[in-house]
Formats: C-alpha cells, sequence, structure tokens
C-alpha cells in the first residue's frame, strides 16, 4: 500500500500534553538528546538485530499534524490552542544518529540517538519505539532461525497470526533477518521482499479429488510448484503427484505430523519414482528449535509462521527512548548536561554516547564498546552509529537489501556461541567508558 | 487515520494462486462454506474474547484490486491475465455469519461463517485471520486483567511495545475487552476510544527541577492532573505536589519499585496533608496477575503496556479459516457437502454449522452447543451467530461502544470459575450436535 497519510497519531497522549507544559514553562526549546536503548535482551538471548530504521525513516517524513490532526486534537481538547499552532508548523529539524538496520545490539547499545529542541524530539518517542520494539523482535527472531536453517531458505508465512499491518513489517524484517521470501503479497509491493506460495487444503478438498486438484494445479502453475500432500494421505499423494507432473516436479509441501520422519519417506519414495530433484518443504508449527532438529532431515526448505510474527517468545523488545542530556539553558550553544532518573529498579544512564564494537585481530567481535565522546576510528573499533537525519533531512535510508547485507556480515562477525540456540548470556559485554 | 485504501494485498500469494488454479479447473464458482475457529485456547484460558468483527467488516469493504494492486500482481507475474481479470471485478457477493464482537468463545466455536463461491471465499482468509487473531488476542487478555481490577479503572498504554498500527487496533480491543481508557491518539480518531496521559519521566529531566516541572504542569493543565512522582524520591515529590496543587490534586502516578507498599505510604501521606480525594495510578509491567495482587493496595487505577499488547503471553489465538462444505456441482443450488481434511494432529469438523449458548435457569452460562442446522430458538439457548454481510452489503457494523456492552453481558453471563485467574481448562464445555 502507498501510504502518504499522516503518522502524527500513532502517538501516545502524554507526548502532546507534555509538550503542551514544556511551551507552558518555556523550556521546550532546550536542546536535548534522546537515546533509545534496550536494558537487557529478552530472557536468553545472546544477541538482538536492530530492525525499523528504514520504515521509521519513512514514517519520520509523514509525522505532520495536518487539518484532520489538527481538528482531533482540538475537539477532544487534547491540547490548548498554542500548542496546537506549534503542531501545525511542526518539522523534525534535528539530527538523528542510528545502528545499521540489520545491525547487532546488545544490552545498553544506543541504537538511536536524537537530537533537537525538547519539544521536536519528545514527541517521536512512540512511533520509534512501535517500529523499533516490533521490527526489531521479529528480526531477532528470524536471525536465530537462520542460524538454525544454515543454508536451506525460509519462507515467512505468519501474516494470518498478526495484524494485518503488523504481518507487512514482520516480512520485512523477516527478509533483513535472512528469510528468503514471504507470503505477504503488500510486504513485496511497499518493500520488495520476494513473495510466493502455491496452495493450502482447502485447494484439495474444493475438487472432487486431490488428483483433480493437484492436475488443475499443475496445468495452470507448471511442474515446477510445489504440491501439498497431506490433506489425506501422503504416500499416495506423492504417488499421484509425480505420477501426474514426472520427475520435474519442482517440490512437495508436508504440513503435519512428524515432519522430519515424513520428510525421510518422502525423500525416498520421490527417490524411488526417479524424482530426485523435487524438493521438500515442511511447515507447521516451526521455531528455531524444531529447525535445528530437523537439520538431519532431508529437508530442502522450512515455512515459518506464527513464532516468527510472535519473535519466537519474545513478541517485544523493551526498548525505552530516554532523555539523557539536555542544555543548561535555552541557547542553542547552551552546553548539554546529562540527565538520568532514579526511579527504583530502572535506572538510566546519563550523556550522549557513542559506540563502537571492537574487533580482535581475526575480525571477531569481543565486545560492544560506548563511549561519552566520539572514539574517532581506533584501531580494532567499528563505529556503529551512522547519520540517519541531518537538520531534518533524512540521509540514511538505505534499501532493505542492504540492511539484509548488513545482518548476514554482522552475524559473520559474532562469536561462535553467540549462534547457539540455546539459553544463555548477551554474547558480547557492553563496556561504558 | 481515515484509511480508505485497498486492503486486497494484505494476502498470503497462496490465495491468489489457489484462485488461478480453480479458475483453470472450473471449481471457482463452486459454493463453499469457510469457518473461522480455534482448535484450542491459549494454555491455560478458561475462555475467549471475539474481536475485529468491526474492522473486519470496514477492511472487507477495502477489498478491491485497483490498477495498483493489479500491476504489482501483472509485474510479478503472482497469476497470469485471467486471474487479473477475475481480480479487478471482485466484489464479495456472498453471506457472512458471525459472533457478535466482544462474545466469549471456546474452542471450537465457529466465530465467523463465510458463504460464497469458492473463489469469492477463498481470498479472505488471510485478511480474516489476521484481523481475527490480533484482536482477539488482546480482547481476552483485557478481558482477564479487567476481571481482575473490579471497579478501578484499567488505562491501555502499550502503543510503544506493538507495531504503530497493531497499537490502534490493541487499543480499541482492549477498549473492547473492558478497560477505561487508552493513551493512543489515533485510536480516539478513528475508533472513538477516550484517550488520556501527562507526562513521563522525561518531562521532569527537562526542567531545572520537579518543583519546575510540576508547577508547569499544574498551570498548564490544572490541578485535576496526574503528576508523576518517582522521579526521584517518591516522598518528596508528594510533599511538593501537594504543596503546588493544594488538595484537589487530581492525581498521582507510580511507576516503579514496590508499587503496593509505595501505593500505601503514598496514601497515607496524601491522607495526611488533606489531598484524600487525589487518586493513585500505578504503572509499569502491569498484569492481570499483578493487578489482582494489588487488589487490597489503595489503587485508584491502573495502567497496563506491554502485557495488554502481547496478549499476556498469548499474542495470537490460532484461529483457522478452513473449508467445512462446498456444492457437489457448480450450479447455484447444488446441494452442500461437508467436507475435512485429514491431516494428522490437525483435523477439521466438516459441515456448515450454527452455534448456541445453553443457559440455565439462572441464566448462567453452560454449554457451547454446535449444531449442524439452525436450532431456532430454542428453550434456553442463546443464538451466536449473526449476519455481518448479507449477499456482500454490510449489514452488521456496529459502534465500539455496542461491543464494549456485550462483553459485559457477556462475562456476567459466565460461570464464576471462568473468571478465575489461575490456569485452567476451558469455562464450558463445546458440545457438537
Amino acid at each position: 500500500m502507498s501510504d502518504d497519510s499522516s503518522s502524527a497519531l500513532l502517538t501516545d497522549h502524554y507526548e502532546l500534553t507534555m509538550l503542551q507544559g514544556a511551551l507552558h514553562s518555556g523550556a521546550a526549546p532546550r536542546r536535548s538528546v534522546f537515546e533509545m536503548f534496550a536494558r537487557r535482551l529478552p530472557e536468553g538471548r545472546r544477541y538482538g538485530i536492530v530492525s525499523g530504521t528504514g520504515r521509521f525513516l519513512d514514517l519520520l517524513e509523514r509525522f505532520r499534524f495536518g487539518t484532520g490532526e489538527l481538528d482531533f486534537l482540538s475537539d477532544n481538547g487534547v491540547v490548548d490552542d498554542r500548542t496546537l499552532a506549534w503542531l501545525a508548523d511542526y518539522r523534525f529539524s534535528g539530527n538523528v544518529w542510528g545502528y545499521g538496520e540489520g545491525e547487532a545490539y546488545f544490552p545498553g547499545s544506543p541504537i538511536l540517538v536524537v537530537e533537537g529542541t525538547f519539544a521536536e524530539a519528545v514527541i517521536l518517542e512512540t512511533l520509534a519505539l512501535s517500529v523499533y520494539n516490533h521490527d526489531s523482535a521479529i528480526a531477532s527472531a528470524a536471525s536465530r532461525m537462520s542460524a538454525a536453517a544454515g543454508d536451506r531458505p525460509l519462507i515467512e508465512m505468519g501474516s494470518r497470526r498478526t495484524h494485518e499491518r503488523s504481518a507487512v513489517a514482520a516480512a520485512r524484517a523477516a527478509y533483513v533477518g535472512g528469510f528468503a521470501t514471504s507470503s505477504n503479497l503488500e510486504a513485496g509491493r511497499t518493500h520488495g521482499v520476494p513473495t510466493g506460495g502455491t496452495a493450502a487444503h482447502a485447494f484439495t478438498l474444493l475438487h472432487d479429488s486431490e488428483r483433480h486438484a493437484f492436475k488443475a494445479q499443475l496445468e495452470s502453475m507448471g511442474t515446477g510448484t510445489t504440491l501439498l500432500v497431506d490433506t489425506f494421505d501422503v504416500e499416495r499423494a506423492v504417488a499421484t503427484a509425480v505420477e501426474l507432473a514426472g520427475p520435474e516436479l519442482g517440490a512437495v509441501r508436508i504440513d503435519s505430523g512428524d515432519l522430519g520422519a515424513t520428510a525421510s519417506r518422502v525423500r525416498a519414495q520421490l527417490d524411488a519414482l526417479g524424482a530426485t530433484g523435487t524438493r521438500i518443504v515442511v511447515t507447521g508449527d516451526l521455531d528455531e528449535y524444531s529447525i535445528l532438529a530437523l537439520a538431519v532431515a532431508p529437508v530442502d526448505g522450512y515455512g515459518v509462521g506464527t513464532s516468527l510474527v510472535t519473535g519466537s517468545g519474545a513478541p517485544t523488545v523493551s526498548l525505552v527512548y530516554k532523555l539523557v542530556a539536555r542544555a543548561r539553558g535555552l541557547e542553542p550553544d547552551a552546553p548539554l548536561e546529562p540527565v538520568a532518573k532514579r526511579s527504583v529498579g530502572k535506572p538510566s544512564r546519563g550523556g550522549r554516547k557513542w559506540a563502537s564494537r571492537r574487533l580482535d585481530d581475526k575480525g571477531t567481535a569481543v565486545a560492544e564498546e560506548v563511549f561519552p565522546h566520539d572514539p574517532s576510528s581506533g584501531v580494532g573499533l567499528r563505529p556503529l552509529l551512522r547519520p540517519l537525519v541531518s537538520e531534518g533531512v533524512v540521509v540514511g535510508q538505505e534499501s532493505v537489501h542492504d540492511a539484509r547485507e548488513r545482518h548476514r556480515a554482522t552475524v559473520a562477525e559474532l562469536p561462535e556461541q553467540a549462534l547457539r540456540m540455546s539459553r544463555g548470556e548477551a554474547a558480547l559485554p557492553t563496556v561504558f567508558h
């Protein structure tokens, strides 16, 4: 969907009342720095993957209060007239730096740094968190599934298990995290994710026999198609499939039962029928653990639905967006000073930060290093923050293919234990200088 | 956001290739019945709440293949020209019945019944499941939280923890499930959900002191506002708040620490200061269990975020959309016959169904009864399916307020044990006649 509508009301009520309060107190123009980070990784995870950057930048450009938005705020008394007037002119004019999309992150990594006036930066909080919390949860789960699947392609097919728009973003984030294709057509249109799919059980049940259904599908889509063989009896279906398609049949899909054992039987049957090139795709409540367990089975591809779109146990990744520094005075060049709340159990670390990944002499990541100043390019330090928005202008937009490639590279750099499926601690320590 | 864009590509690729295959085989016009149901409730849950009906009907009216959609499908070779021509004219012309939004459901409840040609009904699968699986997960969690909170109001504030559009739907579903308000402004505009919110810790940190921040907020928003009192020291903040606002201060919010113990101390302090009418709102990683545990604490309202928007452990509710009957022949009046796959572990129950809730003579629900024919209005049977779409025309749209009222009524009818928070089995048996 080509969506050029305003994103401005995808925002918590209190962002705008804070704005009103700050306009009243006169503190609204104070130069401020907000940072997005996670206090911890989801339970048992060894790394996370940043995703959502491209979508956030797009939504930021559409963060505008037009007549429709202002009328709603006015009619419902959300904010006063002075605030409405300020919002009518709103354009973010500050700077944003962020981890590249697809990059790994660890507890405390400053994934996004937003610098501007308090007023212009605070009201982006909800939108930024929504996008990154969702997309990073999906990409992080996808990355583990990719590690488990090795060279075998992963197909994202979870649209039906999540909100219809989350589904589009999930397909995109899964692609960033290493999936090969998605079932979601809108993800194809909006984000250029390759899409695929052939038929469900309903297609077989619609016809008078499985044979009729297979015949129709083969004639219509060619012998390279994937036939679903578990509606009635797998062995009979495979026999019918090869009888109709010949040994050039593209693939068969198994969606139920013991997937490993069934795949082994089907492989033997296909080979005996001469269909040695016919691939076997398995689907049905797969996650990273069951994918790994199928590593020894003759499987050529995995379709993953529910566990992918729900982040495999971590549907959100607890990113927060915190004020870490603000100017001492109202002048644009007033010096920044760190601020931090002292709420029990939720401490924050004040001050603007820079982050680099430390690599050993073999190029393996050994630490996430966070500095209170730009460390420039020290030896063995790979800087992680890149400019995303410069004085209000988006400068860091990339293609989803670039993000996917960054994911591949960053994972290759992680120490081996980071990719273990078992529950563990963060694979790299975060060192605050 | 007033969104009148097409919803047609929020769909799995295979729905359209199945359509192509059915057009090829000639089976596309066969009259068919699809049903949406859950094989089971999420682990440990005693009932589920249907939500998404209103959104689905809205999206159904926008399920149209315009130039943009057709160009994408054509350019990417998703389907052939004949299928593209069919899609260009697509208008759903069949009938839909469904459980009223806000209604309780149980394993096997036929929540949605879609009758039409195979072609027109099959391609709605993904969209229908996305909407109902998401919204019902949220409403089901919200319903349990409402039961735990009793008469104390619940505030939905989870937008930042979920996809920016799911957030809007989640606020709506939470309202259906008994929440009083939401932080999400778009949910206010699009769905009429009451919104609220005042300030975060950043507002306090922005100012030179907590006193400056409170003063600005009180002057700008009035003494009825809610002051956040845990940025530095709760006791000092409460003292400052009442000193500045007087005993008419609306509320204080506590977002960290031991919420129950802190609320007790704050209540005593407020009372001692004469602020006996000042309410105490608690927020911070609450779920139905912690809400219940706070029942004895002097708390006047709960804000719930993450656990609400992630369905409190069940972010999706496993609804499926299955072909259960199709006509023997192609004629519009050909008799329907039941169909069902026999996949291992995923059996389906063939045949069109009608459902009623059986009530005892005190009006308490005792069973979910599912019939292979319309049982009319038997004594003690409350019919559950209502017409939603009649010959392609939406006839069942209601307001979110009606759905909220239905939720209240249906929960009041459930047996007491249904509302226990402990893990359990479905509170009503589903009886298939």
